[in-house]
């Protein structure tokens, strides 16, 4: 490779935005746990005229590009590539809002747009139209979220399963559009998602075969009424007999939406950092003083929510068969609205200065949930990034600046009691043998499957932590895998995953080497990088050797 | 190639399984309209290592193959290859239903099993699931539909959009499981489709880069409610309106089911055939007919069904926002459940020797929508096949055999009233231009896409139809594209859509020559045939010199 000439050359078309200063090289190789990368250099094109551009000089000059939309793939990797030696695409100046179709119910967008980005874009055309947004920060990208097939909170909780019409750069600089995209003004394009013929979008979503530039996202109409549901559970052993009973609900579209269930330390470490005076400094945190929080703050071992849609009528048929399936399941089951939430503020809000911290805290909890629940966008589920942090969470939260300790391990298990309480038993037993508290949350991602996602939370500056909560990471992984739960989602940490041999593997490698003969994206990413080690070896030789060089 | 020696490797694994007889070959090489396959051999394997097998002989000795699940693609070209000199694949002999899960909703079948077999299937096992029929053939496979991505009537509708876990056979003879089935026993396997990793199922849809062997296809639970509903408008005019109230009861989830209209040529075709001795033999049909039809048996202009699906309450409120919706724009809106029906029949049992032939027709054909809104395939939507022949229609129906003329073209369009008139009237102007009835129907395939239908329905008896009825379907979806409106679906009739040279076909044919180099699959399908000329003569050569030969 021939890294300083590309440079050159994207200086030529890039001007200021190529980074090659050490230090904005290092702070963009740095995680929320222990994995870096030597990134000798970050471009940022305007326009994907520049982003085909940037391709052309990343092939004739052998240097490999690793894209991102917004970097904030926390608990995965941030926006560390696969493999050392690759550059940074960041696409972050692809920003524009390019369509939004009111009555058809879609939005065409770039990404560089951040959730925060488009829902104040609806708010200020005053749209009838909701986005979907997930718990991550408000400026992560919509666009990399969907490629990375994430999920939300509304009926449009999945994000790839409502995106149509990508516009995909090959790693040759062509550009393709999916569906009927490609025919001359077609007007079902942002509407229909197959199109004709073979189906491409899926090869583009977790892979390294194609950059999307742009793409529809379908937006759900908002609703007359809208309804949230809080329920908890006051025993670890309810928990089969409430998936059990929610399934029914999920199957038969009474629920429309991923409804979320967290367990304690999830709730807790929503409100609160880790009690640090209570327990004198240990870890992990005891039964007893998580109990005490329980009481003290009203949430039990598990604690779901989730929204109803629809006409007055329906919300109100969806809430009778909802608490007639959740009888005797649930200690609690409270139902709650725009009025319920203004008449919460508008009594909280003159006592502000008498009413304790945490529980200020709960009520914003529960707000922001409200929020997601019609795809509204918060920052609140970042602070749990800072859960075992010495120091109190800053205005701008960055857990990668911060050294917040943070690894996420999602299995997907089918929507049922038993596989919930394997998984979730498995993964409580581990994360409290590594030391770690076991935050976990269920979500009833499909009418058939169930998210678990597990947060591995930690300090980074404490000694050794770093190299337990990766062990813990691996560990646990492995035990979800021999009871055949397998992640919907690689980081960096697991992205060894793929490194095995099998015929399916053996077919996307063969489509990689026709596309990308050079291997000038993202090596590595959803492939593992096993077989990548001399192909690496050869990138880096030599870089650390450059002045000033993060290597 | 070499046939000869293929054949004989064939039959050395397959027995009498190889067919090679001139008059088999030549009823497997016809479809409803003008066009035929040279089609050298069909050879019937029994498992999916036979498939394996007969994959590695057709590399070996250069004969493409081409596979057909049940051959049942009426009005799209049958089983025809699209190039002369492929041998036919036929699946039927994998026909096992391997798994059926009651409480997560999902069977996991072969391409050979008919709709009607799995309908039987899940009845003799006292099943509380529902599968999703098309009104094509009860015998048409359920898997061959999906993979073409067809649609039926029930919630369920989107037939691809509902199956996962696709095992699939690669021209090399390789297997993959797509999503998390390549893993060891992962168990949200038949359950989450896209895995972990690129996802690949969109790509073997209308595609010729793999055969689907196994497939796990999502049933939806039967509701405790379900009710019909049947409207007609009685003007033209009306039709944009009503497409525009469908919308958003369709967008707010308060109609969960594609909506099917009919115009008034689709309803009668429904009900009989031609109406030869009141024509006095002339063709198309005239308004003033066609009027006395609507007056006589009752239907108007455009006529729709579906059903609402849900708890007694969740069916009432649809009831009454439909109801409200509609107002005003349609004649008339009757519903319908299990009660009405088992009326109508025992009122007009005993009164059949009384009742007249059309009126006994069009009560079956509200019977047989009814059953279609619950996932109960029926033949009778495939006796408008024999609209235009003079004599009766068969008890076993055979289009191809019996030279019905029958072309489908089926554009997606923008959910809007606007885009539902321009394109009808657009084809049915060009129908009557070339002397056909435009019988027509939409249906709300998605909460954004409308699909319409359009049947050219002839007979093949009748001297210069077949050239007549080609140039109609040519010239009437060249007009369609250049208004933007596209297929959803390509027959041997209109596979020239895809010679058209672009960056998408170009990314799927470096995927095709990186995993079939020999061509093997289905050369054409799909891609378009016209650079594969050459290729199809090399075939062809000296094909028509053997004994029988059928070319």
């Amino acid at each position: 490779m021939n890294l300083e000439a590309a440079i050159n050359e994207w200086s030529d078309l890039l001007a200021e935005h190529v980074i090659t200063n050490a230090e904005e090289l290092r702070a963009a190789a740095t995680a929320t746990f222990n994995e870096s990368r030597c990134i000798p250099a970050i471009i940022r094109p305007g326009s994907r005229t520049e982003v085909q551009a940037c391709l052309r000089v990343a092939n004739r000059h052998g240097v490999p590009l690793y894209p991102v939309s917004s970097g904030r793939n926390w608990g995965y990797g941030s926006r560390l590539p696969a493999l050392n030696g690759c550059a940074l695409l960041d696409l972050r100046r692809l920003n524009r809002i390019l369509d939004l179709n009111e009555e058809l119910g879609y939005v065409t967008l770039e990404p560089g747009v951040t959730q925060v980005q488009l829902f104040e874009y609806l708010r200020a055309r005053g749209s009838k139209l909701w986005m979907d947004a997930t718990g991550s920060s408000p400026d992560c990208s919509v666009v990399g979220n969907t490629m990375e097939r994430g999920f939300g909170h509304t009926p449009y909780s999945d994000h790839f399963g409502n995106a149509c019409a990508l516009e995909v750069v090959l790693p040759n600089g062509e550009i393709i559009d999916t569906g009927f995209g490609r025919f001359p003004d077609a007007c079902a394009a942002p509407l229909y998602r197959p199109g004709v013929g073979p189906s491409v979008d899926g090869l583009f979503s977790q892979s390294n075969l194609g950059i999307a530039t742009r793409m529809t996202v379908w937006l759900m109409p908002a609703p007359e009424r809208v309804q949230a549901f809080f329920f908890r559970c006051d025993h670890d052993t309810d928990l089969p007999g409430l998936i059990d009973a929610l399934r029914p609900l999920r199957m038969r579209g009474l629920l429309r939406s991923a409804v979320h269930i967290g367990n304690d330390y999830k709730v807790l470490s929503g409100i609160q950092q880790f009690p640090w005076e209570e327990t004198g400094g240990q870890t992990p945190l005891t039964r007893d003083i998580l109990q005490g929080a329980r009481r003290k703050l009203g949430f039990g071992a598990w604690n779901g929510s989730g929204a109803l849609y629809g006409t007055a009528r329906e919300v109100a048929e969806a809430r009778r068969v909802l608490r007639r399936s959740l009888r005797g399941r649930v200690a609690r089951l409270t139902f709650m609205d725009d009025r319920r939430i203004r008449l919460l503020q508008a009594v909280h809000g003159p006592l502000q200065a008498f009413v304790r911290r945490d529980l200020a805290q709960a009520l914003g909890l529960v707000k922001s949930v409200f929020g997601l629940l019609q795809g509204i966008p918060t920052s609140q589920p970042l602070r749990s990034c800072y859960w075992r942090k010495r120091g109190p969470i800053p205005d701008d939260m960055d857990p990668d600046r911060d050294r917040c300790g943070l690894l996420w391990l999602a299995p997907v298990l089918p929507l049922r009691g038993s596989d919930a309480v394997h998984a979730c038993e498995l993964a409580a037993r581990t994360l409290l043998q590594f030391g770690f508290e076991p935050i976990l949350s269920l979500t009833l991602l499909t009418e058939r499957a169930l998210g678990c996602v597990i947060s591995i939370s930690y300090d980074r500056d404490k000694a050794g932590e770093d190299e337990r909560a990766r062990s813990c990471h691996d560990v646990l992984l492995k035990g979800l895998m021999a009871r055949g739960y397998y992640p919907y989602r690689l980081g960096a940490q697991s992205m060894w995953l793929m490194d095995q041999p099998n015929s399916y593997n053996r077919f996307i490698a063969q489509i990689r080497d026709a596309i990308d003969p050079n291997r000038i994206l993202a090596p590595g990413r959803y492939e593992g990088e096993r077989r990548l080690r001399q192909f690496e070896a050869n990138l880096t030789a030599g870089l650390d050797e450059r002045p000033g060089s993060p290597c």
